[in-house]
């Protein structure tokens, strides 16, 4: 299994920077004041070097939202039950979900995955991949939430999920979770591999108040002391494996293996982007392959994109995960697919430069 | 004329606030933590007070691209040559402009409106609208740009516009323009009904380098000192008369028989953003009708938008004008109005809630 994810990693290569020049002279070119569609003409040229040249493509898309429970809900970091998680994979399979709304809207296609939900199978469904690793994960506040065979195999659950996709020739990918109890581990996340600290970075997650939120950073600092051996070790599969979720390391295998079949990956709010950290220490030219679909609500997420480096794109107050905010960013990327492939040059239009 | 357009301010009536209780409620029974969906919330309750009640109903959509030229340029306030405005309303009904591409690309109908360019007529075509108020403005550095019974024209061609899109079952509209120069008189007018100053507010427009910023603010002085009677009057109609633009009188027009209409407008940039606060100060009531839709990158902008006290929902750094950003909100009202539409009740979906 190791091997396998190995060989994922090295399959990854940098996009040719060197292609750049090309791009913008090309979206130069087009019949608008150079630069005044902004931030579209930055995912056009993204585009233009995750896929090698133009014209571009952005469809089909496709959204994974994958589940997963967490032991550490047994702390109580959460205002909802844990069977929640299990309702919300029937409500994304009955439709009614806002990701549901969110995918159709964009036309985006939508997969739910159980990497890692608790209890037994799910009754076949179309729209449903079968794929729990375990049912849930354990307790990270009180040692590693999986075992490495279990995480690589979450990372290579991702992977194929990418591969299926680019099979059906998907070139646009979103990053979606459902996991009660899930902003714990991501913070810890985040925490343990970008150094920031847990009372800063812990937030509301679906509704705690100011003692709940407390309560939170002190099971994420106790997490962190329970795995305090693999996080100063900086390995980034050990604290992926120690302080994340089934769901998580999907995600980031996901992200991985779209970024070997250079997809595009549009990576959704506060839980995916910890799974796109993860991906980053794990190979850190991922970032070429992605875009940071939102700012989340949830507080901490502005620190920890910032800390990256990062600038997302959508700000709309979201922090409902899902996927919900990737769709959105999808509507994005396919404007500036089209700009790109379909606007007019001003030679074409004969229309004067300016002086 | 005036009589005419005084009918239109009296039908518009402000949305009925107590209906807020019912909307809000809904939303809050959707399958997701209770404002999770941030400001999609915010616009789904803005169409519920709109439409006076749900189901809602968010398409069709059309955005109108409305054109005008204006005696200022010869100050030389613009890069672009003038005839710029005649060539890109080729390339508009050619299909190759930006506004094209991303009307198309959310799904909006695009019509191109002559309220005022330079020039005899156009040929005929299916998405041009021929309503040349004038041949351009006057420059408005020395005298005002339009006479009353101009700008009156403009105005009812706007509502005509909206009208017209009302009949055709248009939900929700966005405004576009297209006119070399047409910063210089939109900053005049956030100046003159904001009281803000020329310097802080004169940006770049589609590329003037320092030089070219600062000379352009003493043109925006002279044409306030050439007009102050009128600045000093602080009468809206008078304002927009002696410092506006004949496409931007137009989407205020546009902007006050959509409200009339009770539907929503999607305000665009810079340009629109200085008719939506013209049709404002013509009747307060309409901003219940409006959204910003994206924060533009010409500078003064952000200002603009502050002083009025409203949010735009998108930052994408565009400024091109034509409608564009306008196009980008609409992918967020449609999400809107589905996510109210056809998401889960938790009832419904058998999911539990927050404890």
């Amino acid at each position: 299994m190791k091997n396998d994810f190995e060989a994922v990693v090295a399959a990854i290569a940098p996009v040719d920077q060197t292609l750049s020049k090309a791009g913008q002279a090309h979206l130069d070119d087009l019949t608008k004041p150079q630069g005044s569609l902004g931030r579209l003409e930055d995912l056009a040229l993204q585009m233009y070097l995750v896929q090698e040249g133009g014209p571009l493509s952005s469809d089909p898309m496709r959204i994974y939202t994958v589940a997963g429970d967490h032991g550490v809900n047994a702390e109580g970091v959460s205002v909802y039950p844990q069977e929640v998680t299990r309702q919300m994979v029937l409500n994304f399979l009955n439709g009614g979900a806002g990701i549901n709304v969110l995918a159709e809207t964009v036309g985006a296609q939508l997969y739910v995955v159980d990497a890692g939900c608790c209890g037994s199978t799910f009754d076949e469904h179309p729209s449903l991949i079968q794929a729990k690793v375990a049912p849930g994960t354990a307790n990270l506040a009180v040692g590693p939430a999986m075992t490495q065979e279990q995480c690589l195999q979450a990372l290579m659950l991702g992977v194929s999920l990418a591969d299926r996709a680019h099979a059906d020739g998907v070139k646009v990918l979103g990053t979606g979770e459902m996991g009660i109890s899930n902003t714990t581990p991501s913070t810890a996340l985040y925490c343990a591999y970008l150094g920031l600290k847990p009372e800063a970075m812990t937030g509301l997650g679906t509704g705690l108040d100011a003692d709940g939120v407390s309560a939170k950073a002190k099971v994420i600092y106790k997490g962190l002391e329970a795995n305090k051996a693999v996080v100063e070790s900086g390995d980034a599969l050990d604290i992926l494996t120690a302080l994340g979720g089934l769901e998580i390391a999907a995600l980031a295998g996901l992200i991985l293996g779209g970024a070997k079949n250079r997809q595009l990956i549009c990576v959704d709010g506060f839980i995916s982007t910890a799974a796109y950290l993860a991906a980053w220490k794990l190979c850190p030219a991922v970032k070429e392959y992605c875009i940071i679909s939102h700012s989340s609500a949830e507080g901490g997420h502005v620190s920890a994109v910032k800390a990256m480096g990062l600038n997302p794109y959508l700000d709309l107050g979201f922090r409902l995960g899902e996927g919900t905010g990737a769709a959105c960013a999808m509507f994005l990327v396919r404007s500036a697919v089209n700009m790109f492939n379909n606007m007019a040059t001003f030679s074409d239009a004969g229309v004067s430069e300016a002086e």
